[in-house]
């Protein structure tokens, strides 16, 4: 890292997210270093690359909010280059896993589920109030909104929240889980994670954890109001990233919540 | 008619709904008249009847909480004695219905699905604002929160509020619904009524109606803090029914909503 | 109206409001016939104008969200041409307001304090709540949540809300309104429409009416999620304008809600 | 402590408090030791006594939910007679604390302003969230609701939820408190810690905090159902104090939450 302000790459650069990115790096004072695009028209001049191979070398870090068929390239490709990397992308195999696992040990990596600053603060309190409130009194029981487009229910952030649960509870999610109650469902199960899906309009995101005992009911919710935090939380993480040792990162240690 | 103050009858007076209710009559300054019960053990003396028909002379009304299995011997036990009705059994079928509605042209009946002076309101609201709000720009979705006990999805009064809104839009309700999300669901449909079904602790019921577009949100919600809320609107009607002609009535007449 | 497409005027063209109407104006498929603004330098060339007059008779409608010290002379110029006039300026005087009614006796205006769709709603909603849940029973409190930067409480729209109960209770608002509890307050009146107001981050807008008995609970809530839908709301009053006989006119008129 | 059955004694016990906290100690498995009441007529047989000195000797713990003028009172009795305090009461002055900390230097003391279990995770997690959610970007406010009769605000609770907000952004509530909001208010400070108030039905307290940024919103809500939680919450703590040393501890030790 030889110049003073951070050189920041960005994977799809010219997709949705990426384009927020772009506009969150410069509103950080960040160096844009360049971005990959698949589009085979790309323009070399304008700073795009067909591949992160050709673009790592430019970087101090490289956000990625792709695809997971990119995660094993990307992962030898940034520690060849030791190059910081920001994780967005979900649906990771076991196998893409261990690939970040492995370029971990080289370079610094931050991977997340959901970069919101909120959302992260959210799960990790999620993980505190269930080790304190015992599931054979308070039913826990997840409810998120989003919009009309969504095509799948309950939504990633849901079941991450749904997980730090689970763990806080000392349980196994998929086992616990009861979602979708349509029809002759029977009584609940003293130990359940309840997930239930709105939808509708433009809703970025909402999400609300309730426990609900006999006698009380604490809910903790989240409001995303614009696509964008997604965005800037990335870009703090990889500014978070610049001088770290190797090592597999949350945004909970970016938020310094550990 | 010929006392002063009203005389009640309770069908199932020693189930849960019947203990409340008699409760109910009495703090309305009405008198108990008496109730049925299925325990052939029940003493006369102290006004348990085994039929309906025995009881039913002494009464000016008979509130009826209990089996769609009974509502047929009920409709001709209060015809032929000229005893107003106030039905709250659920489940019945079309027959049973007719019964209903032959009865109906002797003696006034109020039947109801749900007998609190709110979930009347927010019906009546429901379907106003569904003729308001156009389907192809504000998503209609209903959520609702019951005790872990609850079997059975979504909740009737949900399906309630649902039909209000299929009528408001003048469509069908069981062809629009989307009900228990989970995994790919693809997009919301977009005539679609949305249900979604939280359960825990021993919340007595709570409903929320959201039409949402991409710029605004409406939300109409009811929460019933006490059971009593249906036995107490159960008392009103039976009240309201004093002198009135013979005919079907709803909870929407009785309140003055139409 | 000589042209297919309405011609629709803005009062106040360069203002925060006036560049969002000039949006829904095009959105619509409406003629921007021209604005009003107070720069010395304002472009005739570009269409802009320095007073109502001039601008007038250009247009078949005029939306003016401006202030209350040109209401009267904008009232008098739109009589003279014969032009629509859609109003959203608040703070009225009485005088203010006869010259408003003055003209509606020559042109159509639709005068409304908030023209979102779902405001309209929920403040007639509102009216018909507060006719069905007595206030003895039921307590009314209306609750806003706006952006930092707001500097008066409660809303005007809160206020309108409050308003349409008191209407619906036939009360005065003024002598029933309980807002800015802090400190020994002394317990709720039976009768009063409580407010309370809550700021932070850049909330449009988000109003809860709720009434609350011992057993139940009813709440109506809307939330702006885009200052555009009040813009919008506007476009379709002077839409809704077009071949109107003269008459002050409300949005619940324009949503056909009456 | 010679017998197996810790023996509770309650202050005020026939009081409203007094009354829940009764049926909680028999709840809860635990021996009534007896009671104190103002009233002269209180017959010793039935184990009320006039004052917490004659009590005393005959419990292991005193739970107490009176008033701040027997603090002293209180503190030197419970002392003298080395038996752990549960307690309750609030409006303390600063002489009145001490004592209580002198008291704590001989016997095990709990000490809360709200003995809910969901209300002391709520206070916890707020000086959490508002450790690491800036002042300069999140908004805190707080809302909370309690019945009609209620005739302060904001509630002893919003309170508390207040100063762990302060506590965890390093700053003085007094000076930051922005309540009762109403009129012409200027703009919100940046570091302020905003409340709002409502009153209605018999709502036992609903406390909702929201942390709001320009792009999110987090929000922590409690609502409790019924009294009986804070009777419950006070045993508990009750049982908890046996055979811990002298010291004073929140309910957030007894959960276990330190």
């Amino acid at each position: 890292m030889t110049t003073d302000r951070m050189r920041i790459g960005i994977a799809g650069i010219n997709g949705r997210v990426g384009r927020l990115l772009r506009e969150e790096v410069a509103a950080a004072g960040a160096t844009l270093a360049g971005g990959t695009s698949r589009d085979p028209h790309a323009d070399r001049s304008e700073g795009l690359f067909a591949t992160l191979g050709d673009l790592a070398p430019l970087c101090d870090a490289v956000i990625d909010f792709t695809h997971a068929v990119t995660v094993r390239a990307h992962a030898a490709a940034l520690a060849k280059s030791g190059v910081a990397w920001v994780l967005g992308t979900t649906g990771l195999s076991d196998i893409d896993q261990e690939a970040v696992a492995t370029a971990a040990r080289t370079i610094p990596v931050v991977q997340a589920a959901n970069y919101s600053p909120g959302v992260t603060l959210v799960t990790r309190l999620a993980r505190q109030m269930a080790e304190v409130l015992p599931a054979a009194v308070y039913d826990a029981e997840i409810l998120e909104m989003h919009h009309r487009q969504k095509v799948d229910a309950p939504s990633g952030t849901a079941l991450a929240i749904g997980q730090a649960v689970a763990d806080g509870r000392g349980i196994d999610l998929s086992s616990h889980m009861e979602s979708g109650r349509t029809g002759h469902t029977g009584p609940r199960q003293a130990d359940a994670i309840g997930f239930a899906s709105l939808r509708g309009g433009q809703i970025v995101g909402e999400h609300t954890l309730t426990f609900t005992s006999a006698s009380e009911q604490i809910a903790l919710t989240h409001r995303a109001f614009d696509r964008r935090v997604f965005a800037a939380g990335a870009v703090r993480a990889a500014l978070w990233l610049r001088g770290r040792p190797p090592g597999l990162y949350t945004m909970e240690d970016v938020l310094g919540l550990r």
